[in-house]
């Protein structure tokens, strides 16, 4: 994929080599002992690794190890095997190994703003994030030109205005279309996406839509959550006069706009800014604390605990 | 009133001879020029100017200007008079003409929690804040060594916890006893206070209560207001899973933390954060929150336009 | 002009109808009065006033008027010559009236780095910035499709690399060239460009071309200046370990990263961050700082005091 | 240790029975491993664990482990030989072994401006700093009423201006005075201070003195390090424009204001800032970061790389 003026991509990271061991499990002693002396018996450099314990009693443990050997591609299904019956089944973890260096592949669901679209994709074009974007789905035509300069499918399904989320317990009529798109993307049939990006996408998905997903769907929010959830929070913002407006990116749940946050930034109002350019002022945030997000999420770095999450960023 | 430490206060800024005119009223062509023309007939150097207009068409216009006149502490209210003839009633005018000289008289209440508390007597103290603090009440009487350490009286008035606001119309036994002491200071009395500061008082007031002082009650709120409205925000900061934390100053009105906004910050958090902890990164947001706050209020910098503030700052 | 993405511009401000006067001169009494004085008896209605006095005392006074007539467009000619004659003469003033419906022409140097470029093109196209680019030169010719994508011109003008400003007294051979298609670019003949700037452009300019545009060429500087002046900022910064990095815009005067100040800003990092990571957390800064600058400087914002700037925000 | 106002001291977090392990050694495989299997082998529950590597292929290895263990405080001595000889040795490491509950000693080092001395001791009467302070040193005798009433030893050492760092290879004969004083403090004799903080302390040690503390001694520098190292900050930041101002808490070593650097911040500033004001402002974030760098150092969270500081916040 390549944007219009992405005339000078960052050469990737060196992440030939590299995986991320990603677990949680309830808390006791010797996890970090066991994880590590189970990767050095293997030859494995552990370049990164970061813990985190909910409650020193009876808590959860959390774990990210980044991790290194030459050649690991070839024999990482070995290795996840063989970590599972050794370690992971011991501690009752739930767990992941995940190659660096596989791209993730990210849809993205847009309507009519395309700030935080343009920003992804340059963002990607770039270099900055480390994925591929199959696809673009839009309930409005607008911004296929846009798309399609850099050299990304572009999706036109229309979905109808309601106010309230779906009510029915399966999906609708437009989110099958959606996610036959999502599931078997035309450049790569049978390989779906990896995560979903809402970028500024003003329809509610069904609850039947986002189990399809789980953990796997991030919304920006335009404002700072728990804040104005919602329609319209910089109007909201406007009239309740606040001194700071923010913006939210959260993983999507079946409850709008109460899933757990990833990443939030605010920046500062007066009095003197009316509503459009306090709209201007929150792009910047927007799609800063989007790209942030989607970025942790794609190198493994944030792991929910119920509706919350623990970011090793 | 000198606390403990105060051992160098910082030199006043030079506000003899300085007066503020702070004005709001319909917007319309020539009040800017009506206002300076006046002041300057008389004399007078403007040496700031603030104004704002919440919109161009049929909207309010609010002024703030700052002046000086060698000796104009004996023509003030000459000058006052005048203008009230010449100018302001010619345009509706909601105005008020104030020495900047002159100490506003600033009351605090507070529970048990000293931060915030402290923080403004050593602002106070220092000079940082141009004003004077005759009287600290508080419903324990824990804080009473810590106050009149630095000089200042404090008074225990006990006020029952009770969950919701008072009901009733008028004020409650405690709230007159308070009243009593706000209105008629010990040291001077007869001369009532300018400013009310709660901080961390942790007490409803009644509405017949607030009434008596409009838009001179200044409450630091320890969330990002509108969020985590009400008791408790930092342990629903925790449970929704926040990554900042804010404080709000605001002037109290018959509703609970809804009034009139002035000043918010935040401070980032992560989830390694405990709640014991992020009440220690919270404390150093709410006190230069409020520290923030009551300085604008102080130099007249903060008009009231509806429910939202305008400030000059 | 129209980039590739820019489906929905932002409808612009209100600005027909609307100028500005910008003036500063030696301090005295009565400068307002006779400002307001003079629009007001034209029927001008002022939307928007700043002022700023560098000392009470023998200092000088710096004013930003925004004000409004309809039809301004036609007769703003003559109320320029009369404020002229009637009020800036008696006051010394240096000044200016603009109209805000004119959109300035803004041109843009860049070398290879195409991150704070590509954000202003979108701004432009966006309607965020109200300006033309009817030109972008670079000193290499990677960026060409990129800017091309936007509907701009771009010109490659190759600039021979030294490590030291250009020591003689005139223009070199490439900015003779430069200069050139600044002074008239081919849409407009004999139009020159309002605003140049350099959007991470590696050439230092010489002395005699930044003469040509006196506070008319905004540069933007990848650290807090004046932290780390001149080559590679960012190896710096990660050499001195600092725990923020940041950017700054300035206006370019012949002392390399020595001119005016307008705008700052910083971002956290930590020692996890390698140098490409820096660079990457840069761009989001720089792009920020570029653009709040360039808008101020188009909505006449900046008024420039010695080697400081007041920036009427 | 109590100060007038702290009447209610934060109870301390549970510290008893934990220990913090800090290593630094040459990178190589196993060193995790190892070290949480050595802990895992004496019952040791690992609560927190950081860990970083300079560069993957030969760089160096940083580590912070916080461990938990009933009765630890018992055996610790035991535990950190055993440690030496079957970890530490064999891995060419550089480390310490710390019992979180042991209070660090702080002596103070303070000039005339009380703001950052007043705030340590109120974090520490608070219990938000995990410390003690047996004596503040000062080279002016104004303010031992304020130290005096925290219930802290204050000491009054004269030392004679200079503007030039100590030339001569020893220590100085104030600083003979005061480094008795901070090896021997009358209150716990025989038992040296852990740490030196220079409060806003306006004098130059000699490089002999501070070579007795060796990352031991932590300044604050009132300017974003390192633009205005050396004297006057706050004047040269309103001389260059700057639009923030920042602190800087850094290790001192033998060269001025180049020593590690432990913490920033800032805060913004406009053209309306007299000098003054800014140093007002540039007061809270002295305090703010100042704290933060000796929580951290407290906490056994920095540990230092050359020139550069780790912090594992």
């Amino acid at each position: 994929m390549r944007g219009p003026a992405s005339a000078k991509p960052q050469p990737p990271a060196p992440l030939a080599g590299c995986a991320r061991l990603l677990a949680h499990c309830p808390d006791r002693s010797g996890i970090v002992a066991a994880v590590s002396g189970f990767l050095h018996q293997r030859g494995v450099n552990i370049i990164h690794s970061d813990q985190h314990s909910t409650d020193p009693e009876g808590g959860r443990f959390f774990m990210r190890q980044e991790f290194y050997l030459p050649g690991l591609e070839g024999s990482i299904e070995e290795l996840a095997r063989d970590f599972g019956r050794e370690v992971a089944d011991r501690y009752q973890m739930n767990w992941s190994v995940v190659l660096a260096g596989r791209k993730k592949r990210v849809a993205v669901l847009v309507s009519r703003l395309d700030h935080a679209l343009m920003d992804l994709l340059w963002r990607v074009g770039r270099g900055e994030l480390h994925a591929e974007v199959p696809i673009v789905i839009s309930n409005h035509p607008d911004l296929r030109p846009a798309v399609e300069a850099f050299g990304v499918r572009f999706e036109h399904v229309h979905v109808p205005e309601v106010h309230d989320a779906p009510r029915g317990r399966g999906l609708t009529v437009p989110e099958e279309k959606m996610l036959a798109l999502l599931e078997a993307p035309e450049d790569l049939p049978g390989c779906p996406v990896d995560l979903v990006v809402l970028a500024r996408y003003m329809r509610i998905l069904s609850p039947a839509f986002v189990k399809r997903f789980p953990q796997r769907i991030i919304n920006i929010h335009h404002s700072f959550l728990p804040a104005f959830e919602g329609a319209d929070p910089y109007r909201r913002a406007v009239e309740r006069g606040v001194k700071l407006i923010g913006a939210t990116a959260h993983y999507v749940t079946g409850k709008l706009d109460k899933g757990p946050i990833i990443e939030q930034d605010v920046i500062r109002v007066s009095h003197r800014h009316r509503l459009d350019e306090l709209k201007i002022l929150g792009r910047d945030i927007e799609r800063q604390v989007l790209s942030r997000a989607v970025r942790w999420h794609l190198e493994d770095r944030v792991l929910v605990d119920g509706n919350k999450t623990i970011v090793f960023a």
